[in-house]
């Protein structure tokens, strides 16, 4: 496709006007929103007026006068609708990872007649670590058991206590099929726990319907939150005033300003609290959220599955004599919003591209990873994003060394 | 004192010019930087350069650009010196109740042949929900034993694994003695884990001189880091590289970037990470740390104990003949930076003095609490509070149903 095509196809595209709120520098072709979403115009503002007018003048008296002490959950209802859950079944704070040992501790205590948990070996790297974390301080006999992705299905039994799965794989962006391991799990007797990080905001969700029993996510990638944006936690609401959490702050409790010495768990999805909310943080997803008001999650998905079957189709006319293969799923049902190709000089490669405005990532050892975040990114970007890949390997510009020396986080 | 004599003292503070890092609205009494601090008047510009220049243009690229992945550690680092810890043994993320569990999991690990927690009854109930809810989840033989604060000395031997206590009483101000108790601690065998919510930046520490073991706090009181900014934990560093974490994100992997399925400890505080650090909230945090690069801890202590021993002379010359009653000790060295009063009708009396700018803070059931932070409150602040709560006795002026109904987040 050439550009004026590309540039065609952004005119008529029926959700371009959405890229108004948010403000991208120019001439940045930023295909990474699957890993830090980029900011919202409304953000700093909204920020400053925390700041400015919140804490600075109502001091202590903001987490009343400013109801700064209900944002999690009045946030969490805001995230409720774009993941299929019902009001006051989310609740903002902490981090995914921290969440992760919430919903993991109360699905165990669920279960305590079982002792496995089941997992695969494309889940993300700290949800699995925060699992072995629990598991080494409640002893033995907890195990996790960790299987290849496409033998999850037939590794449910009723042995298992919890399956906790990321629904779409951070590196290949492989969707898991929620509907039928749900059920799968339910069938088995078990508890499921879905990591939303590379879900919320890019797929249609609908937690409800299939009666998930956690979820969990974060707010940075394409709910543009902000780095390091607080996570959330949903609990199926008929399970919420079963679970005793093992994380068990203040203000989760029935009546944190009582100062009781006993904990007392509040009612509903509150319970999942902790600590004290980072007000500042909140204020940041809460201005970015406001897109998300009138978005059609059938509109974002449709888009996103165009974006990405149009750079797969441009990276193999064009670069398909290159060392370079496609790790994502083939079939666009089987595949988030990402897409990743393999290349033995991946790193090197995408270095190259960031000199030349396109922004991706890179995840070890081989995998060159690119995000379409079909309220910002055009289709225009996916056609300049290949044409300068194209000329890198063309070219050979990935070959210097200052491209090939990793440095810092990549 | 009258007002002349306390603005004299005011021009003769050598700490007055430390104000003007401070935005503070004028004709306030602002008596609660212990529950929240002010705003520093860099924090709004630093945020800003934050959302504007690092996430909006460098974007993921920020994560090493602008070393947002060392801010916890070098935000640590900004905070060892105010309680008297060595460099890289101090970490900031999570919230102050989160630490708690770091903490403890982490020292009852290191003593697995004893069952016994102790604190007493005075600790912040935070902490004890904390506490109950890793006991509830490990199971038994594991006991919380809480006793009277004054009884915590005696009541430490060989079967207690770890003691856990708050060093400044969240209610009545009392000072644990520190170093007598970390060193009984230690005699028995078990663990230290001190809290510092009120002693961070309100007294003199010197956690690597008394061999504390582990220390927690928040930074949201006399660190001004804003509602909600991020928690601290402290590991003697001999301890730091023994420390199997509960709590085992992929930040305090060893090379989180390697996305290794199974998890090894980082070498360090880096080890005591969790998840992705929030940036924004820590941009917010290292602003206001700014101020204390010069300040002495022991010229903040003796303002500190002249500005509480101002109020409670004043206090007590003037509203003497009503129903309220010191709850702080009397005696200045066994008190941190608050001072408490008893009132049956506190509630009532707080409001009012908040409709007169006069902002202090309520601990049910009868407990006015007044935070004197000497980086800003003023002697003449102390005059001014006093004449007007004596005002407000005087004339019942709290004696109305609007200051009675408890409404909101006391």
């Amino acid at each position: 496709m050439d550009i004026w095509e590309a540039q065609h196809l952004d005119i008529n595209d029926p959700m371009k006007e959405y890229r108004d709120y948010f403000d991208i520098p120019e001439n940045l072709q930023y295909l990474d929103g699957n890993s830090l979403g980029v900011v919202s115009r409304g953000v700093a503002q909204r920020v400053e007026s925390v700041i400015q007018h919140q804490w600075k003048k109502d001091l202590i008296g903001s987490w009343n006068k400013h109801q700064w002490i209900d944002a999690p959950e009045r946030i969490g209802n805001r995230i409720a609708p774009i993941i299929g859950a019902a009001k006051d079944t989310v609740t903002v704070s902490d981090t995914l990872s921290l969440n992760v040992v919430k919903a993991l501790s109360a699905a165990l205590n669920m279960r305590p007649e079982r002792t496995v948990i089941l997992s695969d070996t494309g889940n993300f790297p700290s949800d699995l670590h925060m699992m072995q974390g629990l598991i080494r301080t409640l002893g033995k006999p907890y195990v996790l058991k960790l299987v290849k992705p496409e033998d999850i299905e037939t590794s449910i039994d009723e042995t298992i206590a919890t399956v906790v799965l990321t629904h779409v794989d951070y590196r290949s962006g492989r969707i898991h099929d929620m509907p039928s391991i749900t059920q799968k799990t339910h069938q088995a007797g078990a508890i499921s726990v879905w990591d939303l990080a590379h879900s919320a905001g890019a797929l249609p969700l609908d937690l409800g319907a299939l009666c998930v029993d956690f979820a969990i996510g974060c707010t940075y990638k394409y709910l543009n939150g902000g780095p390091g944006s607080p996570g959330f936690i949903y609990v199926r609401p008929d399970l919420i005033n079963e679970i005793w959490p093992l994380l068990s702050g203040w203000l989760g409790h029935d009546k944190p300003f009582s100062f009781d010495l006993d904990y007392i768990p509040a009612t509903g999805i509150r319970r999942m609290r902790v600590g004290t909310p980072p007000v500042i943080a909140m204020a940041a997803l809460d201005a970015a959220l406001d897109v998300w008001d009138n978005v059609d999650m059938r509109q974002v998905r449709k888009k996103s599955v165009e974006l990405s079957e149009l750079f797969i189709a441009e990276v193999e006319a064009k670069c398909g004599n290159y060392d370079i293969e496609l790790l994502s799923p083939r079939e666009s049902t089987m595949r988030g919003s990402h897409v990743s190709f393999r290349a033995q000089q991946g790193y090197a490669i995408l270095r190259a591209l960031a000199a030349e405005n396109v922004v991706s990532d890179f995840r070890a050892p081989n995998v060159m990873r690119f995000g379409f975040t079909p309220l910002y990114t055009r289709f225009s970007d996916v056609v300049i994003a290949v044409e300068k890949l194209y000329g890198i390997l063309r070219e050979r510009r990935w070959d210097r060394q200052e491209y090939k020396q990793v440095s810092g986080v990549t």
